[in-house]
């Protein structure tokens, strides 16, 4: 299987590594070998070789910040706009790991749909051209014959979607309520300890959790964005952002904190979702419930379903492996539906 | 697809159901129209009609206590011997929901070879065969060219085999832990309001989730044969029961359970299993653990994987509809495979 990234942060990096260590494993287990061909980022710049790209000087020069730090082997291509590149590249799939955009979807949805239309399967870790542009993903991917996967947009590679669309088969979901969002729910659980929101929110972008501006995490756009992903994979329901009613944690205090644990309930980011509409808030979560006991950075998802009732999966929501798997877990069942 | 049924009690019945039930959506939504031809039973009777059963009076007549009651409508067939009619039946899939034997997997593993030595696949709800005779079952599925499947031995219909076979693909499991029997943690949880084991295990056989024999259940023995299931999905290693420490949760007192909860803990029957070996037993668990949160009839397990750390599956381990639900997941799966 060929492969051309879009986009080569951490999530991009985080496969390829996979790629390199899990080499073996991979080709014995499943019968899968991959090969990058090509990637191509904004920053960077980007690099193509038809016979495929060595994964250990990709790494390391992504690491030194530049593809040009690509040793120049022959028959290595450089430097090429992403757009001409997608299109004329020999790759069996597109994997799309650029920058979230949740307005737009773009630059990547025009990727995603050049992907399609020159013969290529889509495979995203970036939410914004699923959360936007599903439709028009779903009609150039049924033209081109290809399939679109999207398991690390919700819950990084913790099988939230394909638990939802390929293991629940047979039930109906009726509501999806969970935690999406891992640096909320580690602001909240850290507070129960005492702390206040701003040392827990300045902790959090210690670790890695948080951005910079964390506006799109505490504000709860990040979970919305995932929430119409579900709205989508779940209900086929074409959700906007304005359609749904978001609020953040930043209205939370300690003393809220401390009250709802007196009364032996937790404070808990809750992204829901059914197929008449969805929501994102705080919420006093019971104890009972399996989405109180969710701690620290880690996401989880209940599905209530008509045969089998509640059903829920507790994961890890972030992390480059993590994410990276998603995509793997995608690039795995193309190859098993295609070979 | 064509099935036939050994066994009819509340599982298979909760399956018909299903289908009766949800003929217009599965067909509608997966293309997936089931024909039950043959059910066949040890104290019930059994019957065959090569153009399908009605459904209605097949449950009719099971709830009834004898297919004998079954209408006498022209090409039906009774009574022949189990043996003898599966491999005489015309059905692409023999579901097999017979009583379970956990130390011999007999007559149902017999059943389950026959079916595959006449061309049918095979999907189980009883424990008994997988974890005795796996391999049997895997070599005559290969000579036939036919599928075996079990989803609903372990945590009735929620996911736990498909999660970890087909959506956790890519990632190595190197442990799983899980609370894989209901009856004990109904009885676990019910002694942290003060109830005391008799009085707690009454109640479970009252509401129908521990048998008049509840050794099975309260001694881990039922726990210990999911295991076994377990071993081969996750690890495909050959043990036995007696390969397993097992111990029960008998042993447990009031004060055991309340000096847990006096130290933030619960006890629950852990039941464990790495490539190395594996073991049933109760064990205090600290309540930041996923599997602490599981109470009341509850089943939950959580793989520990090397790219997505701890992944935990939360749902019903039990019913009629549930492990109904196990049985159809399969049949949709091999729909998939093989439509």
């Amino acid at each position: 299987m060929k492969l051309m990234l879009v986009g080569f942060g951490v999530v991009g990096q985080g496969l390829v590594e996979i790629l390199r260590d899990k080499r073996a494993e991979l080709e014995s287990r499943y019968g899968f070998r991959a090969q990058v061909v090509a990637v191509a980022t904004r920053s960077k710049g980007t690099l193509y070789h038809p016979d495929g790209l060595n994964l250990d000087w990709l790494l390391d020069a992504a690491q030194r910040g530049s593809l040009a730090l690509y040793p120049p082997v022959d028959g290595v291509i450089r430097d090429e706009g992403i757009l001409t590149l997608i299109r004329r590249v020999e790759a069996d799939v597109l994997v799309e790991v650029s920058p979230t955009n949740l307005h737009t979807g773009q630059p990547a949805l025009s990727y995603c749909l050049a992907a399609f239309d020159s013969g290529k399967h889509v495979v995203l870790a970036n939410k914004g051209p699923v959360a936007v542009g599903y439709d028009e993903l779903l009609e150039h991917a049924g033209q081109a014959g290809k399939l679109l996967r999207f398991e690390g947009t919700v819950m990084a590679g913790t099988p939230s979607i394909r638990l939802a669309m390929q293991a629940l088969r047979g039930c109906v979901i009726a509501e999806a309520r969970g935690i999406l969002n891992g640096t909320t729910n580690y602001i909240l659980t850290q507070m129960e300890s005492g702390m206040s929101y701003a040392d827990a929110l300045a902790q959090a972008q210690q670790l890695g959790y948080a951005e910079a501006d964390p506006a799109g995490d505490v504000d709860g756009w990040d979970a919305a964005g995932k929430l119409l992903i579900l709205a989508r994979a779940l209900f086929n329901i074409p959700l906007k952002m304005d359609d749904l009613e978001v609020k953040g944690i930043s209205g939370i205090s300690l003393d809220d904190v401390k009250a709802a644990q007196a009364a032996g309930e937790r404070w808990k980011l809750i992204a829901r979702i059914t197929p008449e509409g969805g929501s994102v808030g705080p919420v006093r979560v019971p104890l009972s419930s399996p989405l109180a006991a969710v701690s620290g950075a880690t996401n989880a998802v209940t599905y209530v379903t008509d045969l089998l009732g509640e059903v829920t999966l507790v994961g890890s929501g972030a992390g480059r492996l993590q994410t990276g798997f998603g995509l793997l877990s995608d690039l795995l069942d193309i190859h098993e539906r295609t070979g």
